[in-house]
């Protein structure tokens, strides 16, 4: 199965907001519903969004209004842009060029991931590892394989994976809703928490590697990802546990200098006064939602990519 | 409104899994009752379980097997032995010694907050303070003001707080559903977080001191409470603002020297791969659901209690 794909004229993705509960695909034909996909999270994950952004291209047919729609869906996400322009690049020679272009976008990130969880698993020290990840960074966040947990995939297939901790990942849970469910599907074995428990089982010594995915990564290592993740990267310096981030290398952004320089979105108070539909807050409540954070490169051991191993 | 308190002849209490949907008060006329109450955390909070702790003595009329299973009904919250122990000591002067020393006990408790709420404010420096905290540690964890939170009522009333930040505190959701509606009911600014959330707003600038309260203290400092605490002090630490732990006097732990010592209560896998009810991880899902977790003294800027500021 793959997450996100072009299937007879129209972008074909699965809904992550039904699952655990159903697995269904969209079939998505105008820009506007790839819009709205993207800010409901049906789609989300950077090298998803790479690839989502390369097709929608296609479904602008030219129309730049559309095109810069698309391009500033999620501002936080490089790689959504990237994609965007990887795309819109050979819009002068045709339809057909700009499907060919998203297409190899889309065939880019299935190689890359495997690259990745080659080199991370080949990184990464030990025969029975206990890795701690948070979000999703599985196959749901990219085509076919994943990023941070294509790592994990590979180190399962090597025999060499003993359990993932992961992180529920509030607000939207995707960590409760998709990280377990492709771990399920995987074999390998896995336990849920509650995200402020990281740090602490980190301190308990129950982890020996934090991976991590990124939507962003500054010229200087800095590195935007899935709220929570700097919360790790603490942890994991003061318990002496290598923190690895996991990305393809169009989540490298030169044109940001360091992490400071990153927009990091503010999603709202229905998430958090809410779950799953169900408010948790009394009426009236106010909330502060950034959908991510940054972790200054001092805190990050290795940034592995498609290419290299980068050590910030 | 007490949250506990002696009425007629039995325990009544704010049953806390209500709210905020509703504010229920349960009368207990049993020790079995009462233990159950505690286990569901119907009554919560390391200053109520120890008010509960010393009315339940009363219950169990001199039933040595009932006063043990009340003293081991949460084994991290030392309060709740301690208060036990406070009332158990009277036994041998009869029933109505006991229920004057639980009655002691009471209103120690409510002395104690008002005291801890006027030093922990005369500690803190600043006239527009943003305070953040975790889990609920109010009026609610206690029987009239609180720990922490009893603080944030002091500096609210002086004119001195600008605004809490309050972590939502999964699993249980204590900060979203009982702190909200306490800063409410006290018309005091408020924003409500995700637990993930808080080292990364401590690292932007949002934050002038993190108030929170303890179920446990060991002898050199060491301090258990609710999940999350932990990683408020690693993000303390780094933005370099002050991390107050507020807690009476009782809560200090002699016997245990350092916090590798506290047994932290896990809580099992159902209240992780749900929500209020509502399932979040799919079937067969196992989860690690440490209730509490273990701050370093060295994270730790002082310990204000009802008699002193200890700086660990």
């Amino acid at each position: 199965m793959r997450t996100i794909d072009w299937v007879d004229g129209a972008v074909e993705l699965v809904d992550q907001t039904r699952l655990p509960g159903e697995c269904v695909m969209l079939r998505i034909h105008t820009v506007s519903e790839l819009v709205a996909a993207i800010q409901r999270l049906a789609v989300r994950g950077a090298p998803a969004l790479g690839v989502a952004g390369a097709l929608g291209v296609v479904l602008a047919d030219g129309d730049p209004g559309e095109i810069a729609a698309l391009r500033a869906a999620r501002p936080t996400a490089v790689n959504l842009a990237w994609g965007v322009d990887q795309a819109a690049a050979h819009q002068g020679a045709g339809r057909e060029a700009v499907l060919a272009a998203a297409l190899r976008v889309r065939d880019d990130d299935i190689a890359a991931c495997l690259a990745m969880g080659e080199r991370g698993a080949d990184l990464l020290e030990g025969d029975r590892l206990r890795i701690m990840t948070v979000c999703n960074t599985g196959g749901l966040a990219a085509v076919e394989r994943g990023t941070a947990l294509g790592v994990v995939q590979t180190l399962h297939e090597r025999g060499r994976l003993a359990e993932v901790l992961a992180l529920e990942t509030r607000p939207l849970l995707q960590g409760a809703r998709l990280t377990t469910w492709e771990l399920a599907r995987m074999g390998a074995p896995h336990r849920l928490i509650a995200d402020s428990a990281g740090p602490y089982l980190l301190a308990r010594g129950e982890v020996d590697a934090v991976l991590i995915g990124a939507d962003r990564i500054a010229a200087n290592g800095d590195t935007a990802n899935k709220i929570g993740s700097y919360a790790l990267a603490l942890g994991a310096e003061r318990a002496g546990v290598p923190f690895v981030v996991v990305a393809p290398e169009s989540t490298i952004d030169q044109h940001t200098p360091s992490g400071e320089h990153i927009e990091i979105e503010d999603r709202g108070d229905e998430e958090i006064v809410t779950v799953r539909g169900v408010r948790v807050a009394p009426e009236g409540t106010r909330a502060l939602n950034p959908a991510f954070d940054v972790t200054p490169h001092d805190l990050i051991t290795a940034i592995v990519t498609d290419k290299r191993v980068i050590r910030p």
